[in-house]
């Protein structure tokens, strides 16, 4: 099995040349330069490399397991979280009130990178911490701020999110969770199941937030709150005392993240347990909503950090294994000679460079959402909104891609659980489930980026994109601008189309949804993808072969992948009527 | 788990009107008519239903296992075996002189789709022995076809092929496995490697057909020669005695097809595996070859079973999952009421439908290539050759969409292993891969079909398309053909592109080859979908419901996969220049 390597020269320059960190310097004391980004991630890649990639393929294949109500992980987990925790690596862009290091959010986008590709099974414990670190950080009260960030941002405890309900996935509605008052704490009681990392033994608490109803609420999701249920109560001096009323009930055995345990929960067998309000009463989906952006680009990035373990294996492999003869039959060739083999690699290459850029971007917009003030502000908020279905659900549909296509550059080896490649596209199939699945997220696209404010900020992306590519006009460049510009003007009728449909039957209208996020993925893709090349080319820091590597991933991207948006047009365009009149008579045969 | 149906009717809709059996009459002695196919695949249909699915799950958990030397299945796998084989189903259309039942191979086909549906793992096993039964059956001197061919018709002995060695996958220049002459036999010595059922307990027998190499053979592929060898050598009365010089080494642990034992085999540990040989030396590969049509063609087949088994899986569930409101907000929806999850569910339906129509052309012209005479079997053996590639590609490239959209339309659901749908999905990732992977036979297609006769065969085929376009002008219809048209004019250009390049350098020219392959599908996916709904218009049998379900099936093929074909052709006709300028260096990043 090969080893993972992070790629930190990629990370650093879609950061810097891509992404445009400068952007936030004016709203940092300290801004982040090249030296100190590789100073930082230096020291993120070799414990993603050396400590967490190691425990990968041996955490899929033990898997967690239930005993006597807890839940016990893979050999390794522990000590590579306290790797993890001890480095400081969970509180980087945390509130220094609380002991977190208060960097803006990218670079801990950049570290989880290296983590995730590393394994992402693991990855998915301090993630969910952050997510819920981020909820009580947004909406809590200085109290339980203080009793539970510290020990949380030190990964002392962890954290988990408790949505989804056997009736309630995509629709959190139907959340049946009764959260009972009782004095100032509540009694929550209920099921909740899906729980990432919902136990485990690797921190000393874990701290569980949960979505459930008050008594008397309005029906839907304007009936929902949000609470603080903590594993272990804490005594009067802030310590894990006395076991709460939530027990774990099973794990789940699932097609991949095997490592991670998903938890069926129950609340309140006995008494009940006790929970902590957090935020208003009523509003814990717009709690949950203002952490989304974070989440659901989250799981994009994990779609780009599988993708790339699986590249760089399927690399690897490509360059050791000998088939066939070379083309001026001088001897045995390795794979990666076979053009259709070079096809496939740099399928994967130019895809996950499309992805980081994208990743990264996006990532810089939403820290510039939170730093920025005014209209500045403004725009990033429209734009992060803009983006953040895009990241999630464009990218984990290129990861299926990717990590299928590792596994058939591996041959008959790929279908073989040893080899370890198997592994990334099974973990990789959760991606377009969770956090939304990859139709809600195009349904958010459509819907409440697009359709709620009649286009504005899609097309002034698309106008941005138009301005950008006229300025490359450099000789290697024009043709392949003008590519881009070819398929911009089928963006702009798609997105015409997608706002008539929308206005006219807000229901039926989604029937696009997904094409148009694919095809809107991949122009940004190529967008993104011509800025990078054209920084590349004025680099000083690239060496000549690394500038002839961004132009291969580049124009083949513009070559092989940016022609897929003709046929996502055409599906907008001729296809919305075929969708629309479709019902479950269409099945009856 | 939802149960599986066999789709007797739309199969045998497919044999009838759109592959049109017919064409085969005059060479049959009893012409096959709907009661003929009704009364036979709803037999087969029942097999499948009641006996091999419900062991398709338990089978994928338990796996089979090594001891003492002997591979063992899982449970109920023998006792379906034998139903099988009772059922006289392995015979079908085998030689009638050996006690076959002599009948055309593609109702051994439809038969196959139901039993690779219930449960690919265990379809395997037939599978294979039929391989073995057409290499004797093809290649063996009479001597042995008596001695092998009744009980292997009969099922009482299994067949398996062994190909593969370490060093020799895709490349089976490289095979090293030696066979030495003794007396009339030779003593075989060597390891083969994916050994698809190579050990099990479901027949008395198990005859290994093995390719080795003669001591001073020449090199490559024109020194390979083909071998019975038998688990158990066979006494004086034909009976299986004494063991051979054969051992099970190990069993792989896959992704999927668990149940399905992929062996490591060692022959000659001792004094040598005793082998007879098929056919003359040397030309072993020929042999296997002229199995090649209906094995890749079979393996085409496994794609279309196994797409509508997660089909059939996911519409029950979509329709009986409840998540969010219906459009008009009366009440809780069926998620199969929701326009994106209706537009799943119809990409799965109408890819299956147009495979569906592939399989069974593509498979009566294999038929009419063994049974017509003069030119109309010189015809359909070109044809035969053009379709395989594309049947064994395409086909189970659609594979991997349909079986991933099933896990897609269960939500969260279906990445728990308990809901059996995710195993569609990973029993499905093998089909790419073995029996020559799809960028073997995109290669295939491109060289050895496309550019070897200069493009006469694939131009043939065109104007076919063409003409037949021609012909449907209805009003409901004449509007599609015309998009059928459009893209034909597509596919025309790039089969030019790929003459060119093929001419220019025949290995550079290979990386087109995936994307033509691909385009061709496509385009031959439309013209067949168009075909079925002009029958399905025209029928008396069919109830107004099932034409309308037609309808929908293929005009949404027509506005929603047929445009893939305009992003493949900008492939072919831009993006050559940027795969030939590809070399290892261009990933040195």
């Amino acid at each position: 099995m090969s080893d993972y390597q992070y790629p930190i020269n990629d990370i650093v320059f879609s950061l810097l040349s891509v992404a445009r960190i400068d952007r936030l310097s004016p709203y940092l004391d300290e801004p982040m330069d090249r030296d100190l980004l590789d100073a930082i991630l230096g020291e993120a890649g070799k414990l993603a490399e050396q400590v967490i990639a190691p425990i990968n393929s041996s955490g899929d294949k033990e898997g967690s397991r239930v005993e006597h109500g807890q839940v016990y992980e893979a050999k390794g987990f522990k000590e590579a979280f306290k790797a993890y925790s001890d480095g400081g690596w969970i509180g980087l862009s945390g509130d220094p009130e609380y002991g977190g290091q208060g960097l803006p959010s990218f670079i801990a986008t950049a570290v989880n990178e290296g983590v995730q590709s590393a394994n992402l099974a693991f990855s998915l414990c301090p993630l969910l911490s952050l997510g819920a670190i981020e909820a009580i950080s947004l909406h809590a009260n200085d109290a339980l701020k203080t009793q539970y960030l510290p020990k949380m941002l030190s990964g002392e405890w962890a954290g988990t999110m408790n949505l989804t309900e056997p009736a309630a996935g995509s629709d959190l509605a139907a959340i049946a969770c009764k959260a009972i008052p009782d004095g100032d704490a509540f009694r929550i009681k209920g099921q909740k199941i899906y729980i990432t990392w919902g136990d485990h033994q690797m921190s000393n608490n874990i701290i569980h937030l949960v979505l459930a109803r008050l008594p008397g609420a309005p029906e839907g999701v304007k009936g929902i709150s949000l609470f603080i249920v903590p594993k272990f109560l804490l005594d009067a001096n802030g310590e894990p005392a006395e076991r709460n009323d939530v027990q774990v009930v099973s794990v789940e055995h699932k097609m991949g993240i095997n490592a991670s345990p998903t938890c069926v929960m129950s609340f309140g067998d006995n008494e009940g347990a006790l929970g902590y309000l957090v935020g208003q009463q009523n509003e814990g989906i717009k709690a949950m909503f203002t952490m989304m952006n974070n989440a659901r680009q989250g799981v994009g990035l994990q779609g780009l950090a599988i993708s790339e373990r699986a590249y760089q294996q399927a690399l690897a492999y490509a360059k050791e294994r000998k088939q066939g003869m070379k083309a001026d039959r001088s001897g045995r060739a390795a794979i990666i000679e076979h053009p259709d083999v070079l096809r496939m690699l740099m399928m994967m290459k130019s895809q996950i460079d499309a992805m980081r850029s994208l990743v990264y971007v996006a990532a810089v917009e939403n820290d510039l959402s939170h730093f920025a003030s005014g209209d500045q502000k403004q725009q990033a908020v429209s734009r992060t909104a803009l983006y953040t279905p895009i990241v999630k659900g464009w990218i984990t549909e290129q990861a299926q891609e990717v990590t299928s296509l590792a596994i058939q550059v591996h041959g008959g080896m790929g279908f073989i659980e040893e080899t370890g490649v198997a592994q990334h596209a099974r973990d990789a199939r959760i991606l377009p489930i969770y956090e939304g699945t990859n139709g809600i997220q195009a349904i958010d696209l459509i819907g409440r980026k697009l359709h709620s404010d009649g286009g504005k900020e899609m097309l002034a992306l698309l106008a941005e994109i138009e301005t950008e590519l006229a300025q490359w006009q450099a000789p290697d460049m024009v043709d392949y601008a003008e590519k881009v510009r070819v398929v911009l003007e089928e963006a702009k009728a798609a997105t015409q189309s997608c706002l008539l449909a929308m206005e006219k039957d807000p229901v039926l209208g989604t029937g696009s949804a997904y094409p148009y996020m694919m095809l809107m993925g991949y122009l940004i893709g190529a967008w993104l993808q011509m800025r990078a090349l054209h920084e590349a080319n004025a680099s000083k820091d690239l060496e000549q072969a690394q500038k002839e590597s961004w132009q291969h991933s580049v124009l083949f991207y513009c070559d092989h992948l940016l022609p897929r948006v003709f046929s996502f047009a055409h599906e907008i365009k001729f296809g919305a009527s075929t969708v629309d009149k479709l019902n479950k008579n269409a099945f009856n045969r």
